[in-house]
């Protein structure tokens, strides 16, 4: 394989595998190939290679000055995603002077859309749309035609408000800058397209009881089942440690389940509506959350809210509820039992559900953690305490 | 507000939105606002009025002939996301004309970064990028500097391959051509940015037993409480009523329930756990379906590799079952039960995890309404079914 094919396939394959491909790589042959990548990508293969191979690499590597200063920076934030092959200008260069610029570049990099215009300092003052370049009048100066008002990041923003931006403003290509103002990089819309898939992976993940990291992030046939088990299960542990909870409710109230055996048929039904419920909810507010629509300043709204659809949710229930009892011959006052509960369990679900991760937001946890397998698992062992205790009132046989 | 604005604020408004401030504007006021938006925006909009509305207000645009064709094609396709302003040059233009055609265009209008080549019948045979043609020389026709290997799609390919495609070629712009390959329009990435957002919108909420729709997709504080809870409702009832089978199993081992109270004691962990198990496997195969990973002619593959999770975290939550059961005083033979009964579960669960998804998408239906909350419910029932199975066969007293 050529340096650039090469070059083509490690900017293709994931973190991983362009790990370990580079890294079998003779040192030499690694450097000409990283040269011919773009310099962010370049960067994101020698943070993931061991760090004196990454060094003896960059030693070797013609555009080092390009690649160094990406280095360092979290991957998962506007430094992280940030190339530095952008085309910085100063005020004073003409229409002309920019375009043979232009004309010096390696013709099969990446095309550029737009031009920034620097000050001494480097500070970034305005940006030049490639068509604005095209049509200008060839002796003016760019800063006749430069747009000023420039849509920025520093290098620290998160990569999920990077996309959001970019997606808000429409633009394709944003530049980032250091706390002075001075140009460090620009991100453009592919890497941001990037990062959407990522996000994505890791919030589904997460809202299916899935801990995202380095496993899971892998494609399907890449993970090793040894490796999916251990990355699954310390969720399933959690959940069933939580969840023997139930167990103990019921224990408590064993002596109800003995006399009145039929309260037992109810208990998967009812906490499984909590559940479900929950999961709505929560499911929900976590879109909302990463939405940016709901802040933790209008948790008393969405309490109230949710408040007012768990009770419109749990009347129908337990309308039907109390129908489906009766139709498997089971005395009124039992039908009454699981219609109050499925009423109470939906406005307790809807409360948690939506409580849940606008707190976590509020303490800097991801509310996505908050999954819907957690919610069922809190709904659970409280939803039959709410069971138990209105049988207990209502039922004369306990 | 000027005709500028209420133009700006129709393309940022979202649908529901744009469609009312739409029909309050007299029809000669539409119109204008309509000619100052991009044709694709202006079609959406003409898309969600009153039939006769919109006439009217195309009737009176000066633009009409670059929406007509937007209109009558599908929102979720290439079609409906293409704009009609995009830049065709034949393959005898020089560089110097293609650039006084540029200089000739609104300067407010958005930057094209391609412009494309077309032959006599409007049949797509080339692009050139702005950046080549400032730095070709100005007598040069397209043709010689023209890449004639254009990534292109037609009007009917899904939005989501339309996403993949301009996230995997790292196009900043994707031409759409019709049958006969005659360029129809362009996408350009902002719109699929846009796109990925609903996307991740309708699976997240699907994932959470949620079925997207005209409510759902609304920004939180704008959905009326009573349209959630019917949006809602449908999801709670009908799972309600899959879920009410547990009832009829558990009713079904009554004399085993009565025999053994405890038994009911670990009803909820049983098919908390297998719900889990069951939520982490879908989850899994929906985003691998999702991301392409996986196709249908796996699914033995695939199959295989669940049942070999499923073997593994069933085992070990067995042995951890085990040892808290014997915590709680109960007898072997329960804790045994028990035991047994999480590793089926956990294998059923795995195997329900991953074939629904799949055989949903091979009868064309999309994996992502096959939520974890419908697999929980699935595997709620038949865990029962089997947990009582185990219990009758084992436990002497029943």
């Amino acid at each position: 394989m050529g340096v650039p094919d090469a070059a083509d396939l490690l900017e293709d394959l994931d973190d991983d595998h362009a790990a370990d491909m580079a890294g079998a790589l003779p040192i030499g042959r690694l450097a000409d190939v990283l040269d011919e990548m773009e310099p962010d990508e370049a960067a994101d293969v020698l943070g993931d290679l061991p760090p004196d191979q990454a060094a003896q690499a960059l030693a070797q590597m013609e555009d080092a000055d390009e690649v160094r200063p990406l280095l360092g920076h979290p991957d998962e934030t506007a430094g992280g995603l940030m190339t530095t092959a952008y085309f910085a200008l100063r005020r004073h260069t003409t229409a002309a002077q920019a375009i043979d610029f232009l004309r010096q570049l390696d013709p099969d990099a990446r095309t550029p859309y737009y031009l920034y215009v620097v000050d001494r300092e480097k500070r970034l003052i305005g940006v030049v749309g490639l068509r604005n370049l095209v049509v200008a009048d060839p002796q003016a100066t760019v800063e006749t035609f430069m747009d000023t008002d420039v849509i920025r990041v520093t290098a620290g923003t998160d990569q999920e408000e990077v996309a959001r931006i970019m997606s808000r403003y429409d633009v394709a290509a944003l530049p980032v800058v250091d706390e002075q103002g001075r140009l460090q990089g620009v991100i453009t819309q592919d890497d941001v397209l990037d990062v959407l898939e990522e996000e994505t992976t890791e919030d589904v993940l997460r809202l299916g009881g899935i801990e995202p990291g380095p496993v899971s992030n892998k494609p399907y046939w890449s993970q090793r089942i040894f490796e999916v088990a251990r990355s699954r299960f310390v969720w399933l542990l959690g959940l069933f440690v939580a969840e023997t909870l139930t167990g103990t409710v019921l224990r408590h109230f064993s002596s109800e389940l003995e006399a009145v055996v039929s309260l037992s048929f109810f208990i998967p039904l009812l906490i499984g509506t909590g559940g479900n419920a929950g999961s709505q909810t929560v499911t929900t507010i976590i879109r909302a959350l990463a939405l940016d629509e709901v802040h933790r300043k209008d948790v008393l709204k969405v309490l109230v809210r949710e408040l007012a659809t768990g009770i419109v949710l749990g009347s129908l229930l337990g309308v039907v509820a109390f129908g489906r009892v009766l139709l498997w011959g089971l005395p009124t006052s039992m039908a009454f039992v699981v219609a109050v509960t499925i009423l109470a369990i939906c406005i307790w679900a809807n409360t948690v559900g939506c409580l849940v991760p606008i707190l976590a937001d509020a303490v800097g946890i991801d509310p996505t953690v908050m999954s819907a397998p957690l919610i069922t698992t809190l709904v659970d062992a409280t939803g039959l305490l709410i069971y138990l205790r209105v049988a207990a009132w209502v039922l004369t046989e306990i």
